[in-house]
């Protein structure tokens, strides 16, 4: 379908709202004084009508809004110095705003990216609601999503990693060391990176024709604490496991804690495999043994993308997964059978 | 001295260089398609005149312009995390730009912010040449500095914490706990956050009649692998330190993996103190005591001041240190004076 745009489209939401042009330019960006149920009905009206705004023209200075999960996060803080470090190459100021515990945007962030009238918006394991999404859309700003948090809209493009393969390769790693009983920490149901990580360890497993446990299944949300907390548990069961596959970097810190407290000692009597390979991987003692996440070729895809969305907006597109490959540093070793 | 503001000095700096009032405009806003030797002459006969261009109107999308050393680093992280909560909640957009491997911008910065027309600066760990903060003077955007790099200008205002007394605190906690061979992993001689914390543990060393030596003083730029190198050096020494105070938490970390490749165990053998108290100081195993950088204190000031010198230009300010805190966890204990 063609996009509806031009002024006339303006002119004619301004009449079917019964309200000024000026009003209905308020809506489109972000500005205030008009009221929330006369802006719900411009922007009912601007989806009706399609309504996108046309490109704007080339901004002296070009902004790019970043909106990040736990911006201080390991994880976080490396995606947005990607990011950060490709936008700078083409001149572009990243504006970065913290996300809610439940990975949304605060109150006025939308609005305040459509004041800014920026190149595009990039979201780092957050979810935005249709809404918004729509919102967005009708002013012609791109948006893309790095490891989307929530059910991904299938009409967002996005950029992740091969989680699937991961999962596969941190398993396969352990079973190869000859372990058998491999617990797992997962992350939040409701991302697809977790789903994704979990259902490559089962595959390994299966493909080794081990079973895997209910009882080894640990959930958490990628907090140290999680992995502290699944680790004493999954080492105090009866038949504790020999090792674990801790689905992110800071999971398996906490997993080393839990290890340490119980006087294990890492590898010797248990093997650990962390997700991401940020710099705490490096900086653990023993150094951590991970699967290595492509941060910087996926911030670049990321800004690439929007850029070409920016140029392109019609362009077809859905997702980009970049292939994961194992680190094995000091964490892990073959099972120790005198036990 | 008044200000010199007003259109009629950019008239005369026009005619005075020969060239357009558009042309003046142009290098005032940070705009192409003026040559570097004209800008030059431009910007001279702009400081001469000490030309302050007035206040912009209100924007519609006020921005906040951040530089900072290692944006991925835990602490360059941790600051801007709570950099961007306080500016969020005033709704000003944070530009976040990293900065090169000497702590100062990269090239275009400067320009890039004039464009963006942004309420003020904040530099986190970073330093800026006498002629760029003559540039933001010049267009009136005030610039605040956090934990300065480089021999600070008297007339910038900053914000740091009381550096000489977290390394005060320290070393006094480490004497009270009976060691008395402490050695230091020191920051880089060009920040005086690291000349204080240094002058700090030789005070205390003092007010125990102990004295501080050469040997155990030890140099890094606050990386990890300092840490690592230095605490190997120091443990290898034939009369080797009981306690390390690392002025850093991520220099306490590679002191931990130093005293682990060594078979020696904390706090058992070795007593160790970070600075700064980020994330990473918790999820150290067993956690680290250390010296609590009140960061988001440090942040919310760094703003407010901003803020204020938005509205007045020519409030008297000079610095403000913000107090530390010791916080004591698993990685300090009394000398073992059987060894």
């Amino acid at each position: 379908m063609p996009r509806a745009t031009s002024r006339a489209t303006l002119f004619e939401v301004a009449a079917q709202a019964d309200v000024s042009v000026s009003t209905v330019s308020k809506v489109l960006n972000g500005r205030a004084g008009v009221s929330d149920e006369t802006r719900a009905r411009i922007e009912a009206l601007l989806q009706d009508h399609r309504y996108q705004q046309r490109s704007g023209k080339r901004q002296a200075a070009p902004l790019l809004d970043v909106l990040c999960y736990e911006v201080d996060s390991p994880f976080g803080s490396e995606v947005l110095a990607s990011i950060e470090q490709s936008a700078r190459l083409q001149r572009i100021g990243m504006v970065l705003s913290g996300a809610t515990e439940q990975a949304t945007p605060y109150a006025h962030w939308v609005d305040d990216v459509l004041r800014r009238q920026p190149v595009g918006v990039v979201l780092i394991a957050c979810k935005l609601s249709a809404d918004d999404r729509q919102r967005l859309r009708s002013r012609n700003i791109p948006l893309v999503m790095v490891d989307p948090a929530g059910t991904p809209a299938p009409d967002v493009p996005s950029i992740g990693s091969a989680d699937w393969n991961g999962g596969y390769q941190a398993t396969r790693h352990l079973i190869d060391l000859g372990h058998t009983r491999i617990g797992i920490i997962t992350g939040p149901a409701d991302m697809m990176a977790s789903t994704a990580r979990l259902s490559g360890y089962r595959a390994a497993l299966d493909s080794a024709g081990l079973t895997g446990e209910p009882e080894l299944v640990r959930p958490g949300r990628f907090h140290h604490a999680d992995g502290l907390e699944q680790g004493r548990a999954l080492l105090s069961l009866p038949d504790p496991p020999t090792a674990i596959f801790a689905s992110s970097d800071l999971y398996a810190l906490g997993v080393y804690e839990a290890a340490r407290t119980l006087g294990l000692s890492i590898p010797a009597d248990l093997s650990v495999v962390g997700y991401d390979d940020l710099s705490i991987a490096r900086w653990a003692g023993p150094p951590l043994t991970t699967v290595h996440v492509p941060l910087v070729a996926m911030a670049e895809q990321a800004v690439h993308l929007v850029m070409r969305l920016n140029d392109e907006p019609e362009m077809a597109f859905s997702r980009i997964d970049i292939d994961t490959t194992l680190v094995v540093r000091g964490s892990t070793a073959a099972r120790n059978i005198s036990k």
